[in-house]
């Protein structure tokens, strides 16, 4: 998993009190804040090779519109769609229209939460999922993703 | 159906993912893009002699916004709110207050598709539905309002 | 819509109860008679230069054999099978049988009815669906089907 | 199996759309019309001294007919209701008032099938039930049926 | 209940495998079979002032055609549509577009059988039901739709 | 149903708030109140050489009481549980200690009203049931349940 | 568990159709009376050093008073709620806020009869639970709830 | 909310295990016995202008009595049916029956806690429903259900 | 509940379509506008001591943004998130994240009307509910929230 | 229950991770060995003039093996499934098969713990079950079984 | 069906329970032992010209052991996995593994036993099923293998 | 994630069918063998310091003997019980007495897979999950379960 590919770039979509990270419900959470992680998947992404990417917004339609305007200029994307997993048929159409393939990802084990959590409208088109690890979740989701798109 | 009403306006509503009408998933969605379905519209509302206006956004709240500041003057509405179909009350609400009638509007056959889409919180509420024709699902759906509205 | 192709012929299906159309519940169904709407669907055929025939029976093997008969000698079909649409999977059988594209029709909005009614057994295999404008499903369903067998 | 008793009868019952076998989605129903499969089975009949008669009715009215006025004529029957399976109270009622015993069979593995089709009026009153074998199963359920009949 | 009105005439209709009456399972349906409780119900129509016709078919067309035909020449009907009353939304649609009043009538306590006979399309739409006691259930209920037409 | 046997005796169990009858929303069920019903009832009894007690209370336990000390005493029952006929699992074990065959009686049509009033924890365990003629409904009971006792 | 400890008191609670015992159905129920029954847990009470107190009512009030009133005053309780089992929140509440520990008792294994006794309103605050060795499901419930209060 | 009416009485109805307030489960139901809250809704009914009755009891069938006998005499009705509010179709036809408007109360908030108490019979026959303030949830739906009764 | 305690706000969130208050179905809402509810409500507020601040949008992430960036400035919040209330689980997130206590609103009693509105994903854990006063339910549970303040 | 009869043998079944007991989680299960429980039950065994025996096994196909095997040998079994109580239908065969009285035995009370742990395969051919006193549930159970072995 | 091919080798897999065969519920399953079924399946092998071979076990893995290791050696299975049939993915992901085409095959009509007997996991993945014929049933599911077979 | 710490093994579970991973379904599964990813696997805890131990067996209480037996060595637990997954009460019994962490792994996208497979036993009580990656999915749990386990 260590060579340098030309040009493959990774977005991130962090959905809705994604923003709030680190001060929300920490004991469930945890208390690491949403930029670490982001600065840790870019360094990530640097020792893999790749360009990372980030979006994150608490309006449904906004998610929306990014990912129509610049989902197809990534290679991949990793998509945690917290809140909206569960009830938004317009990001997965969204998804489907620009038919980047992406891995869904989730701070908690949804499995183990509300039972109204364990639908989700993305993961029957996912390539692949991670869930539970906390930040790292994001971190393995994206070895998991460029490891796929170098094989595809 | 020939002679000319005075002032008769429709507006027409497009929801989420329309606005990559051509690009996405042609195979399902046809390769019409929404320009051309707007610019076929407008001209047959010529010869109907009615009036077609048209808005589209990806964001639900937006989409109440339009309803309740325009809906009301249009003498009918042809909604194809697409993945908020299926999830949306506040969409429901907006229409029900302004109650202006309207037709329920699908591109392709709903009910030959994943069963979350079977279900709309639209129907129920509509004058009457058209679905599967493609982009010409909205032009069979103007007519029939046009002739309902000059009939009531 | 306009060019007229040599020998497309199109066949109309009326299910049960509907010969008694505007003698029955005439303010859910509307005062217009069968026979007039098949006058009317006779002449907007002659109008896109095609060819329709009809055919009722309250009884639901007469529409199974018609269906057999004669079905494969048209382009297409328009299906109303009223109190039958629920509850018949012989219908359903010998439409796929036959294999000839149809849509279905509705004179009323069925979604805004008895919960009895919002299943159908033709919808999934239906090219597509016109219901609620009264006699007109049937004009606005034909010129929405030969559009589509023109364009097939 | 192979003796010859006197006088056993077997009625063989085939529902709507069967008329249409061979042509019907040969891929999923094979290309054997039924004629072919009823002389297969009177020849069959012969070699196990066993008389066999047919009807087919695309009309569920003429089936419970049938099966009031000659049921009770045969030692057994095989019945293949076709749709009518999974919706027919009548032919229920019919067969349990004649307490014929009979064998239910269909042409294809109906379980690997639509959901609606999981469900059949019929199974829990039968002797036995063969499916997924094409025109064999008739041939099957005939032999099975006679074993039944020379043992009770 | 005595004095005789002008003219009240009541319809009767037997619904599928009730021809067979008598001979059909009679430990569960009694030994009378249909012709004497029709002799019954047109003697106590005598009492009562009243004319009763009577019509049986096995065919649910046949039923639907009858309803329609002469449905609307009776004060009031008595419906035992036996199978079809679990399975049929065409018989509704007929009862109900006619307008006729009427009572269902079972033989059995049919919430006392098998679990699909505990839903009826026609229970929800009739004046009164009587169910279980035989073929005096046609008795009971003929004496109370006549008390009911001369209320109304 | 005329000559007058020895010693029947039958007792009418009238469950909660039915001594509202006639004041309790009578658009629904009818003017009448409990005592006039309840001497038609005796009036009718005399008529069939049977003699009629009655007992009235809205306590679910009350109710098990008198079933239990009264019940075995009369050759039947008619029992309308009103409001405790879609809760009460008590007076359906006490009807089924004592074993007394008995009728459910109900003034309207249940199965045309709320959803909650379409189960009975009676029905299955009675011997026959009328519902839907308002008082009649009592009186056609006697006559069924009557007939039914002479015949066993 | 042979020891006497001072001072416990145990509550006996018997529901509704209890005091018919012996006479219902005592194919079900055995043909040993509910006094006989007292009889033997009092006895065995004294073997183990305990004072029993018995209760019976068809009402369920009654019984909530009971529980309220008394109820403390036991060290645990034996409750058979009979047919409220299934349908009382009020026994439920009354039992959950006195706080005694209780064990669920039943004559009969209530999972081979209805579907309807499968669920019960008490099960998941109960501290255990005994069903279906007749009379003999009390004592061996006193026996355990005697070693379980001598535990805690 | 201050000029005082001629002649408005509020009734409050409690119902089963309520006379237990402060003692059971204070954690949850708070130490506020049932006549203070009594003593606070006749203080604040006096400045309203209003007088205000009340009754408790734990038998559903008493309960029934009491809206039955007195429920007429008031202008509206505080209900807090407590357990009953999820097993009593007898207390929702006894507040039907009279017509009298009432106000659904509830100390804690039924949603959430255990899924048998999302259910309740009398919500939707209610003007209004308050719940979750403990005591004060009496008060406030006084406040409101005068003012209600002030305004119609 | 008169005192004047130092420095609570209250903040009040109206959700979509609350801004065509007066104007929807006023049948169903009544003729009081937003204006003239939050102008009681600081009113009411000012009388109580307590400071109140409003925000409406028809947006759900402006809603979740609202929350986030002032929900903590509050003591409690009046939430009533009308369409949304149903189907958001962002707006759940959100509130569940600031941990500020808030009371659920509806003008209307949701529980008698259409089914998808007797779900909500606020009430399990919202602190109290107050619906159907019309304009009144935000005042009530105004008091209900202050008085609960002031209590812990 | 002390007389001591000829020959009565009792098995009993332990099945997947009861060889853990006293160490998984004791605070659910206690601290009682599994070694423990079996003395426990031999030494009551012997005062009642029982023989006992004892199995246990992690795999379904050996608990299905020694039923099978040496089931026939005793007079009664007392069988505690563990987790395949709530899955395995080839346990509930042999069980069925071999035709031995059987007592289902839990530890715990099964009704207060996960919704999966609450439908059992073997309750409903049980003779009778004991759950929630932990060890001695067996105690007991066998004390039950010896009882009902001797009155059969 | 008479002609010998070369080398067509068949499986018989026998789940758990079937080794009791003969003596196991023989009102049911018949009084033959599953030997005497083995030797008929030989013999009939032999005049179809295959050659059969038999495995029989009650351990879930030891089944999914014989299919992994020997599965592939033969042209076609029959199998009967009895208990198994409706709980174990495990052996339907080895048949899927292994591709070989089989038969699903039992000794009763399950669909007319319990209803969790009605789903099995491998029915969607057979060529075909028989049922209810006994021992019979796998002499014609030879029968109809060796003929796909040899079509294919 | 680099410095070594002392003494952390890691268990990896493989369940039923596993063993034929690289010929079984290559398409869905992938290549890649067993051997290669447990090669891979042991080469990873190298580089991250910790030892890593293997097991696999097609038989399910071989699997929970193993977790019994061994379990508690580990610090952590890799586990992909493959069809046990959907089924087994007993593994997740076994994981949760021995309360040593563990990641749920699959090789493919379970959620995009049939929907028997979107049911887990151990989800709930999963550190947290990976699924999608085919061979690499266990790489990344290696690396995710050493993060956490150092982390605690």
């Amino acid at each position: 998993m260590a060579e340098r590919p030309e040009g493959i770039r990774v977005g991130v979509l962090h959905g809705p009190n994604l923003n709030l990270l680190g001060r929300r419900e920490p004991e469930r959470y945890g208390s690491e804040e949403l930029d670490s992680i982001n600065r840790r998947l870019a360094a990530r992404g640097t020792e893999l090779g790749v360009e990372v990417d980030f979006f994150q917004s608490n309006i449904e339609g906004e998610l929306v519109d990014w990912i129509q305007r610049t989902g197809s200029d990534f290679g991949g994307l990793l998509v945690n769609a917290a809140g909206y997993t569960h009830t938004s048929v317009a990001i997965r159409d969204a998804l489907k229209a620009i038919g980047t393939p992406f891995v869904e990802v989730h701070l908690t084990n949804i499995y183990a939460r509300e039972s109204f959590r364990h639908h989700s409208y993305l993961s029957d088109i996912a390539v692949a999922l991670v869930a539970g690890f906390g930040g790292d979740s994001y971190l393995l989701a994206l070895e998991g993703l460029v490891a796929y798109l170098r094989r595809e």
